[in-house]
C-alpha cells in the first residue's frame, strides 16, 4: 500500500477531506493552496510525498481541474512542490525556511504590484502608442490603406516552393544564416533591380532586412548620433519619424509639393544634415512623383549638406502611367550618398517580413554586425522560398498581374468617388501606389466626415495623421488594393449615404 | 525598315562599327560606355532610339555579354538610356544638361570614394566585429559549441505541418501579425512553461521575439537609460554585454563560482542597479547550476537594489542529472522583478529565429510598440507551424529524445577526454547544457593548445573569449551536441596526437 522510496510514496494526507468554502472571500485556488501549504509546513505532508493527480483530486473535491492546476502551479513556483516529468507532483525534498518567511506577507501586494521602472526611451515609445494603435489593427475593409491584395497572391505556388525547399535541403536550411542575408536571394534582388529598376548594383551591396522598418532602424543606429539633423517630408511616413526621434535625432520636416520634397526649402531649413528620408517614386502619403530634375537637385543638396539619403522605394513597382523613373540610387553612380530601400510586404504579403537595403560597400560589415546584435538574421526558409519565387519568374509575373489589377481598382475608385462622393471629396488618379488622396470640399470638415465613415463602416484615414507642421486637414487617404470593384463601389455609396444622413441631421438642428 | 514611332525606332547608329581597344588602359566596359555616351551627346543616337539587345551586340563586337550589360546598366543608371520592360533598351527621351555637366569629372573619384560617415554607435559596433567574426561562421565539426543537432530534428514532421498550414489557411497567414506574437503560440508556450518549468504565467505575459538576442535588445531599450548599471556574470555571454554597452549602460561584472553569480559580490559591486542578466539553469559558459538558496538571495538582492533580472534560460530543458530546478521567474510569485527569456534556436533549429519573453503585465504594451517600431513582428508561418509542433506533442517528444541523445554524447566526450586527453585537460560532466568546460593542466598554455587544435582540425573555444575582468585562460569550451559518438572520439584522438606532436617539437627545440 505504501512504498517506502521517497520518490514514489503516495501521500497519506487525506486530500479528499480538504474543506473549501465556495462563499468565502478567498478564491478557491488560494484556499487550496493555503491548506496544502499548511499541511507541508506542519509536516502532515512530508518531503517526497506524491500528490494525487489533478484529474483525480478535482473529481474528489468537485472543483474545476484548472483551479486545482493553478494551485499546484503556484505551489511549484514557490518551491513547496516539485513537478517531475512522468512521475507526477510531489512535495519538495527541502523546503528552505527562507521560502516561507519573508515573502508570504507580501501576498497582499499581488494585485497592486508596483509598476516596472522603464527607461526614458520606453516613455517616448509609449507616447507613440496612441498613433500606432489608431493606425494598426483596423478592419480590412474599404478604404483601408497599406494593404496589398492577399487574395490575389499565388499561395499554391508559394506552398509548392516551400514544400520543395523543405524536401530538398532541410538540413542546410536549419543552420544559422548570414546576417547579411541568404546569398542567392541577394543575387536575385541585385539582378531584379538591374533589370526592373535600372539600378547598377552588386549582390555584395544588397542587405536583407526583416522589412523596411528594420532597415530604417538599422540605418538610424549606424548613421545618426543624438542631436544630428534628419530631414523628412511633411506629410511623412510617421513610423520612420518615430525611429529617428527615438535615436534623439533632430527631425527637420520640409514641405512637399506636387513633386515631393521641396529642395529649395531643404536648403533653407537644413543647409547641413546627417540624413534625409524620402519617397521619390510616390511620396508618402501624397503620391506625388519626383521628376528627374528634382531628383538631381536633391542629390546636389545631399552633397552640399553632407547628408546621406534613404530612398524608400516602397511603391516603385506599382506605377500605372508615365514612364518608369530611374531610382534616385545610382542616378549619379559615383555618388555613394543614396541608400535604396525596398520591401516585399506590399509586393507579396505583409506577414513575410523581408525587405532589403542597397548600400555603399563600406556599410555592409557594420550592418551585418548590427543585425547580428539585434536579432542575428532573418529566418532562412522564407528567404530561400523567396529566392526561388524570384528566380523562377513568379515574382515578375505576380507584379505584372497586380499592376493591372491595381490600376483597374484605382480607376474604379476614382469613378465611384466621382459618381457618389463629389459633394464631399475630390479624388484624382495617381501615377502609382496603392492608395489615393481624397481632397475634401471646403465646406466638409474632417471630423464630420470621419464620423460618417464610421457610421457607414468605411475606413478613412485622415491626412493629418501623417502631418507634422503642415497640418493638412483637407484630405483623406483611400486604399483600394485589396478590394474588388464591387466592394469599392458599394463602400462609396454607403459613405455617400452616411454623409447625406449627417447633413440632413445638421440641417434639422439648424433650421 | 525604320518605324517612325519614337517608342520603337531601331537606332540607325552603326553599333557594330564601335572600335574597342583590348590593350587600352581603359576597361572595355568604360570604352563602350563612353562611345555610346558620346553618340548620344552628339545626337548620332536620338531620344527614343532603340539599342540592339546585349545578346546581339555582344556577338557583333565579340565582347562578353556581361561587359556589355554593365555598360548598358551604367548608362541606364546615369539617365542616358532607359530599360523599358519588354521593349528593350532605348535612349532617354530627355537628357537633362544637368546630368551631363557637373558630375562627369567626378568619375575619377569612383574607386576612391570617400567612406560613409557613421555614428559613434557604428564605431562601437565595429569594435565588436572581431569578436563576432571569431565566434561565428566556424566550421561545424567537433567541438563547436552553441549548435544543436540539426540532423536529429524531425524535418519531415516540420515539413508536413508547414504544408498543412499553407494549405489550410494561407489567406489568414498572409496578413500582418500581432507585434506581441501569434496568439495560439503564446498560449502554447504559457502551457508548456507551466507544465515543464513549473512556471505560473498567462499567455498575456508571453511575448514572442525573433530569438533571445532580440529579447535582450528590446528589454535594454525599455529598461536601460544611458549610465544605468547593468550587472553581468563574469565570464558571461558576450553578445548580451555588447547590447548593454551599445545602450551606454555601465556594465558591472561580477565573478561566478560553482553556483553561478556571486550574490555577495553583487552586493559589494552593485548595491544599486537597473538590471542584471543571469543564466541560473546553466551558467554560461561555466555550466554551474544555481541552487534554490542562491536563487532566493539573488531575488533579495534585486529587491534591495531595485533591479530587474533577466533570466536567460537558454538551456533549461537540457538537464541530464539532478532534479529540475524551478525557474527564477515565479519562485516568489508576488515579485515582478524577473523577466524570463527562452529561445527555440537550440531546442529546434537555429535558423528558425523564434524566442520569447515572459514579462510583468505592464511591459507587454511597451514591448509591442517597440517591436512594431523595430521590425513589426515575426513572420507568421513559422509561428503557426511551431504552435502545431508544440500543441501536437512533437516538441515535448523531440526535447525528451534529444535529452537522451545529448546525455549520451556528453558521457562520450567525458570518457574520450579521460582516455586520450588527460595529459592536456580535465573534463567533468555537467548537469546540463550542450557543452562542457575543459580545464587545462597547469603546464599547458591556451595558445599552444589552440595551435594543436587548429592542426588537428578540431574546434576549441577558449574560455577567455567570454571573460571580462576575471581572465580565465585555464579553460576551453567543448561542444558535443551535433556530433556522433564516433566523431567525438575521433576528434579527441586527433587532438591528442596533435598535442603530442607539438610537445615533441618543443622537446626538440629545448634539448
Amino acid at each position: 500500500m505504501s512504498a517506502k522510496s521517497p520518490e514514489t510514496r503516495r501521500a497519506r494526507f487525506p486530500f479528499d477531506a480538504i474543506v473549501l468554502d465556495d462563499n468565502g472571500s478567498e478564491p478557491i485556488t488560494d484556499q487550496l493552496e493555503q491548506q496544502i501549504k499548511a499541511a507541508i509546513l506542519e509536516r502532515r505532508l512530508k518531503p517526497g510525498d506524491r500528490l494525487p493527480s489533478t484529474r483525480q483530486l478535482s473529481s474528489d473535491l468537485t472543483v474545476a481541474r484548472n483551479t486545482l492546476k493553478n494551485a499546484y502551479s503556484q505551489l511549484i513556483a514557490e518551491g513547496y512542490l516539485i513537478a517531475a516529468a512522468g512521475s507526477g507532483t510531489r512535495v519538495a525534498d527541502e523546503i528552505p525556511d527562507r521560502v516561507l518567511q519573508p515573502f508570504t506577507p507580501r501576498r497582499k501586494h499581488k494585485s497592486a504590484s508596483s509598476p516596472t521602472k522603464v527607461s526614458s526611451a520606453a516613455k517616448r515609445i509609449q507616447s507613440f502608442q496612441p498613433w500606432i494603435e489608431t493606425n494598426t489593427n483596423r478592419p480590412v475593409r474599404p478604404f483601408l490603406p497599406h494593404t496589398p491584395s492577399n487574395a490575389d497572391f499565388p499561395s499554391e505556388v508559394w506552398a509548392k516552393l516551400t514544400a520543395r525547399r523543405l524536401r530538398q535541403s532541410a538540413g542546410g536550411l536549419l543552420d544559422r544564416g548570414d546576417p547579411r542575408g541568404f546569398r542567392p536571394l541577394r543575387e536575385a534582388i541585385a539582378d531584379y533591380l538591374g533589370s526592373a529598376r535600372g539600378m547598377s548594383c552588386h549582390a555584395d551591396q544588397v542587405f536583407i532586412t526583416a522589412g523596411a522598418q528594420q532597415g530604417i532602424d538599422l540605418l538610424t543606429k549606424l548613421l545618426v548620433d543624438p542631436g544630428d539633423r534628419v530631414c523628412m517630408e511633411d506629410p511623412c511616413y510617421m513610423p520612420a519619424k518615430f525611429v529617428f526621434e527615438l535615436a534623439n535625432a533632430k527631425v527637420v520636416t520640409v514641405p512637399v509639393d506636387d513633386q515631393g520634397i521641396s529642395v529649395k526649402r531643404l536648403y533653407e531649413k537644413a543647409p547641413s544634415a546627417k540624413l534625409a528620408y524620402v519617397t521619390p517614386s510616390s511620396q508618402f502619403p501624397t503620391t506625388a512623383t519626383m521628376q528627374l530634375s528634382r531628383r538631381l537637385s536633391l542629390i546636389e543638396w545631399a552633397r552640399d549638406s553632407g547628408a546621406m539619403i534613404i530612398e524608400d522605394d516602397y511603391n516603385g513597382e506599382f506605377r500605372f502611367r508615365g514612364r518608369p523613373l530611374p531610382a534616385l540610387y545610382g542616378i549619379v553612380p559615383e555618388t555613394q550618398c543614396v541608400i535604396y530601400m525596398g520591401s516585399f510586404s506590399k509586393l507579396l504579403f505583409p506577414s513575410l517580413r523581408i525587405g532589403y537595403l542597397v548600400v555603399p560597400d563600406d556599410l555592409i560589415d557594420p550592418l551585418a554586425s548590427s543585425r547580428w546584435l539585434i536579432d542575428r538574421h532573418s529566418p532562412l526558409l522564407e528567404q530561400a522560398v523567396l529566392t526561388d519565387f524570384v528566380d523562377e519568374g513568379h515574382f515578375a509575373r505576380h507584379v505584372r498581374r497586380m499592376r493591372i489589377i491595381y490600376a483597374e481598382r484605382q480607376t474604379t475608385l476614382v469613378q465611384a468617388a466621382t459618381d457618389h462622393l463629389s459633394d464631399v471629396l475630390e479624388v484624382s488618379p495617381a501615377d502609382g501606389g496603392l492608395h489615393l488622396v481624397g481632397r475634401l470640399n471646403t465646406r466638409v470638415r474632417e471630423k464630420e466626415l470621419m464620423r460618417a465613415a464610421m457610421a457607414a463602416r468605411v475606413e478613412l484615414t485622415p491626412m493629418s495623421q501623417f502631418c507634422v507642421r503642415e497640418t493638412d486637414t483637407n484630405g483623406v487617404i483611400l486604399g483600394f488594393a485589396p478590394f474588388s470593384n464591387t466592394q469599392i463601389r458599394r463602400a462609396a455609396k454607403q459613405l455617400a449615404a452616411a454623409c447625406k444622413g449627417m447633413q440632413s441631421q445638421l440641417d434639422r438642428q439648424m433650421p
